[in-house]
Formats: structure tokens, sequence, C-alpha cells
């Protein structure tokens, strides 16, 4: 039996609020196929952020807000990722320095660690690229086998590092989606699905980034976050981990950031929903972007995205490759970070914003850099 | 005038013990051309290793062992990488997690801190690849012109992070001894030259490492230390370092690791004069490896090695390209770390020491990962 935190309260469907038992492993909703959502007792956690500051440097500094006992983790040493000011009032959340250098880490550190612990023998995901690097990386340290699946067309560095951690690869025509469906149909029938919000706990590794914000600003809140919106994870997380703030009181009632998602001119469901004003994302037909993170034409969460940019009273902002190669060179040569293709669109993003006033100079603006552009290059 | 370090005692020869002003940019000794080391005194600094537990995840939580005052480094976040455990009594010390995904990032941090605060206004030095990559994004974070230059069969992923960043790039025929040659005769005349141990302080920032190995440690001290050796300031600054742990009580009097320099049997310079009984390197004819970090046929600081090497009774290990390719693959497999070819090497030697008994199954071994994989892929 897996020894689960004491402080989780349970897991409910985030679209119908149906229960389900923390000890099995779970997928999605049984009664809607939505994603779920882990929930905590946090009136019996006493914990502020000036507990944190003697804390081991990794995600797992937060523990009480997280679903597993210490001793139980599958750790590469992930997260507490540095938040490097680059200009008056702009820091860069740099993601690159995650294990497999992308903030797809965070999620697998807690999927694996769970699955493991909660019996699973084999694991598989299809990915646009890192989250396969990711998925690969821990499987090994799990010592549990895994299958990947991702499209052909994805830069061979994504292939050479999970070939490198002894995954087995499938390349796929099409995009994830279609990765997806190929494992559905043709995936080992004994591995367990890690796919983007098909389990509970990809989730739980992402919301530390908003943990860490809120701790590298001394417990401020910074007005404008800049996030590069592929599956959505890291976007669902934040939000979440922002209410469970509040809920510690480790930040005032009612206070967010906006938050801005960044997809592609070529893929932007999120966007294009979130823009025309509507609840649910629509499939995006014929999806292209060198920015492959991006490249997630139908995400499952697209409506809890879009239901983010509005509460939080965000934005989104849809980035052509050009410009986002453009604004990759412009970063990476004034700051010295390892800009990826994503992180690019979201300084490109930056840009197009101020100049539309969205966001002005007194605007504290976090920049996420999602990963390091070395795999692309 | 750069607000240097009151800790900072002064700047003396390596070799002959010359006495230089640490308010120059300095070079090498003026007196017999070699290396320069940097001196504190200690007697004035009262931290212990409790004191860091709540300082910042970054070599400069050290600070009172560094040369300059808080707000004057030039920093990505450099430093306290994982120390991972991969077996009984076996770690890997995952230097990939730095900035540009080597450890390079630690001696430039230092380096370009000091010359830009020193009045340096561009930059140069010759590499293997991952210093050109460090200094680079260093000097991009700086605001300070770069040239660096390569052998011509560095793999490209070198070259195009160097480009990134904006700096200026020389291809050349050779190994980096003649990428060093190229650059004192058509290098830009104004450019500070940071090559290894050809200025003082990329050694105070590869010491952090033994810091960090004995405070990961609680403490204690490993047994054996495992360290792949191209030009070696690694080597040099973790000796110096567990010199002035000693100093600082954090250690037992006279407790060292065994240090074991791993080098490639196609450039193994401090091997063989280790081996053969010498006190100098030769430089090494015809170097080839592809493990290209290791390709250092004539390292400036050779006798230092040597002398750290036999101090520590330790051991060198000299490890051909194919064994490295195994046991990257193995390490890497075994364990999600991304492995580079020196560090593949390194566990390389880990396997011949334990076949011929020089490391037995209680000694507590740290094997370095020096870099990412990625750029070699």
């Amino acid at each position: 039996m897996a020894r689960l935190s004491p402080n989780l309260a349970g897991i409910h469907c985030f679209a119908c609020e149906t229960a389900h038992d923390p000890q099995q492993l779970l997928t999605v909703c049984r009664a809607c196929g939505l994603p779920l959502r882990v929930d905590y007792n946090l009136s019996s956690v006493n914990l502020s952020l000036r507990d944190l500051q003697s804390r081991e440097p990794s995600l797992w500094r937060y523990r009480e807000l997280l679903p597993l006992l210490p001793g139980d983790e599958v750790s590469l040493v992930e997260g507490l990722t540095p938040l490097l000011q680059v200009e008056a009032n702009v820091w860069v959340k740099d993601e690159s320095r995650n294990p497999t250098g992308s903030f797809k880490a965070r999620g697998m550190a807690l999927a694996v660690s769970m699955a493991k612990h909660l019996g699973a023998q084999a694991l598989a995901a299809p990915s646009a690229g890192n989250a396969a690097g990711a998925l690969a990386a821990y499987g090994a340290r799990a010592g549990l086998p895994v299958t990947v699946a991702m499209p052909v067309d994805t830069p061979k560095a994504f292939f050479d590092e999970c070939e490198l951690y002894g995954a087995t690869i499938h390349r796929v025509q099409g995009t994830i989606a279609d990765a997806g469906k190929f494992l559905r149909e043709h995936g080992p029938k004994d591995a367990f699905d890690v796919s983007t919000l098909k389990e509970p706990y990809r989730i739980e590794g992402k919301k530390t980034m908003a943990f860490e914000l809120v701790e590298q600003f001394d417990g401020e809140i910074p007005d404008v976050v800049i996030y590069p919106t592929g599956g959505g994870t890291g976007l669902v997380g934040m939000w979440k981990a922002f209410d469970e703030m509040e809920r510690l009181g480790w930040i005032p009632r009612g206070r967010r950031p906006r938050f801005v998602s960044v997809q592609s001119a070529g893929c932007a469901p999120v966007a294009k929903a979130f823009l025309e004003g509507n609840d649910r994302t629509e499939p995006w037909p014929n999806p292209h972007t060198h920015a492959y993170g991006l490249r997630v034409p139908s995400p499952i969460g697209g409506f809890i995205c879009v239901r983010v940019l509005r509460e939080s009273n965000g934005a989104a902002v849809m980035v052509t490759d050009e410009d986002a190669d453009a604004a990759t060179r412009q970063l990476a040569s004034r700051t010295g970070i390892d800009v990826c293709p994503e992180g690019g669109a979201a300084w490109s993003a930056l840009q197009t914003l101020r100049a539309s006033s969205v966001i002005r100079d007194q605007d504290r603006v976090v920049v996420f850099n999602t990963g390091t552009g070395l795999k692309y290059r």
C-alpha cells in the first residue's frame, strides 16, 4: 500500500465533482471522462513561507501540499528553478534547468512516483517531445518500462534521449493527438497511461511552479504570468496552487496574477476559444508550428485553461513561428538563457501585449521559458 | 573599483608563490607564467555548515569563500547541483543541471564576474566545447562581447549555442591547444583571456563542487571522487576547497577523499605523468577522443593535478571511447541521468577500479557527470 499524505482529502472531477478513491490507480473521471483534481485538507496544515527557507532545493520542499510521504518519491531533484530578472519589471522562470531540460519533469516526477506506488508495472504516453524525454528518464529512475509515441517530425534529440533512457519509441504520422490514438490502439496493454490530464498527478507536480513564484517573490504576487500553453497542465496547476496558497494564508484572498496563454498562430485552440468567448476549445484543424510543445490541437483540459484566463482577467496571444524565433534570439543574446521556441513565443507575446498596453511598464511580469532550446537546434 | 571580499587575503602563484595585486585584472604569474591562487583570511570567517542551510540554492551560498561581495555577481544561478544516489555506496554529482548544461558555468560565473568588475571590456577563450557555451552565456548576461575558438570537429550544438548567445566564433583545425594559439595570434586584442587556469577565478567557481559534496553528505567526506579531467580546474579547485574547509573546521584535519582522474585513452597527459611517476605532464601527441572535454593535450595546470592525485593517495584511469559509450548508456538507462561522454568515462573508470579492488564495495564513491549529453548526440 502506498503511503499517501495524511493531508490528502480526496480526488474529484474538475467538471462534475464525482469523488474517486485515492488508493486506486486513477485515470480520468469514471462518470464523465474529464480530468480529476487532487484535494487537500489544508486546515490541518501549519506551514509558512518562512518555514520553507531551510528545506531541500526541489519541489519536494512543498511536501505538505503533495500527495505522498517522504521516501516514496521517484526523484531526479526537480523544481526550484531560477527566477532570473532580465529587465526592470520582468523575470524569466527558467524551466530549462529541470531534469531532462524542461518543465515536464515536474509533472512526471509526481505521476511516476504515484503510478509506481499505486502498483503500475509499466508506463506509456504520447508526447510532443519533452514529456516523452521526462517520462523515459523517470521510468528509468523508477525501474519501470516506458513506451512513448511522438510525431515523426519531432526533432531527433527528443527521440535520442528516450532511446538513451531505454524507452520503447513509436514514430507516428500527425500530431500528439495521433500519437495518443496510436498508443490506445497499438500500445502495450499493461502500461499505465500518463498522458496530460489523463491521470491526476502531473498537475500536482506542475502546480509547484506557482508556489515557487510566490516564494521567490518573497510572498508577493507578480501582476502577470505569461505561459506557453500546449496541454495546459501548468496553467491549470498554477491556478490550483494559488487557491491552495490562499487557503494556507500565504497570499491575500482573491489576489491572483493575470494569466496569459501563449499559443502558436498555427495551433491555438485555447486562445481561439478565449478570444471568441467560448467556454470549450474545438480541435484545431491542420496544426503546424516548430514550437512543438504548442502543437496540441485538442487539449482535454482546454475548458479549464479558458476558465483560468477568464477568472484571472487574463489574455491570450497567438504568435507566428517567425516572431517566436526572433524573440528567442533576442532574449537569449541579451540574457544568456537557453531559450526554447515556446519560451521565445512567450517573450514575443510580452512585446505584443506591451505594444497594446495590456501590459504596462509598472506591471511585474513573469515569462516562462518552459525548456532548453538545445533539443530544437 | 570592484568591491572585493574583505576575506580576500591575496593572490599568489601556485608554483613560485609570487604575490599579485587582487585589484588588477590578473592572468598568470608575472614571474614564472604558471597559474595563480586566490587566498582567503579564514581566521576571521565564522561560518558553519548549519549556517548554510537557509541560504540561496546556488554556489553564491558560499559567499564568504568567494572573492566578491553580494550584488556584483554575474549569475545565471549556478551550482548546488543534485547529488543523486544510484547504488548502495555510489552517488552521481550531476553537473548537467548547471546553466548551459555543464560544470563550466561555475568557473565562468566567477571569471566573468571578476573580469567585468575589474574593468574588462571584452572576453575570449578557446574551448573544447562546454567552456565556450558557458562563456558566451555569461558574457551575454554581463553585456560584454565574447570571442571563442573551438576545434572544427566539435559537435554542432556547441557552435549553435555560442551563436545563439551572440558570440563571435572561430573554427580551428586541431585541438583546444590550437584554438588557444589561434586566439593569441588572431583574436581580438582588447579581449581579456579567460582560458583555463590563465586567470585566477575559474578555480574559485569550480571549488564550490567540493563545498557542495561535504554539505550534501551532511559534513562527512566521500572516500573516493571520480573526476573526468581535461584542463583539471575542478580537481585543483576541489583540492583547494578541502584545504579551506579544514581551516574553517568543517572537516577533520587531514581527511580528504582519494581523487581519481579519468582521462581518455586517446589523450591522457595527467594519467600518464601520474602512472609513470613524473611531476609534470608532457604534451600528448595526436590527441583523439569524442569525449571532447578530455581532449586537452597540454594542460597548463597538469602538474597541480598530478600533485593532487599523489597527495590524496588517488589514482588515474584511461578509458577508451567504446568503454565510455557503453558506460554512458548503462548509467543513463539505469538512472534517468543525462550522461555526457566524459561522465560515461568516469562511470567506466569506477567499474575498472572495482575490478582491480582499488575501490571496494564499502567505499563511498562520488562520480562526476560533468555535463549534459544533449550537445553530443
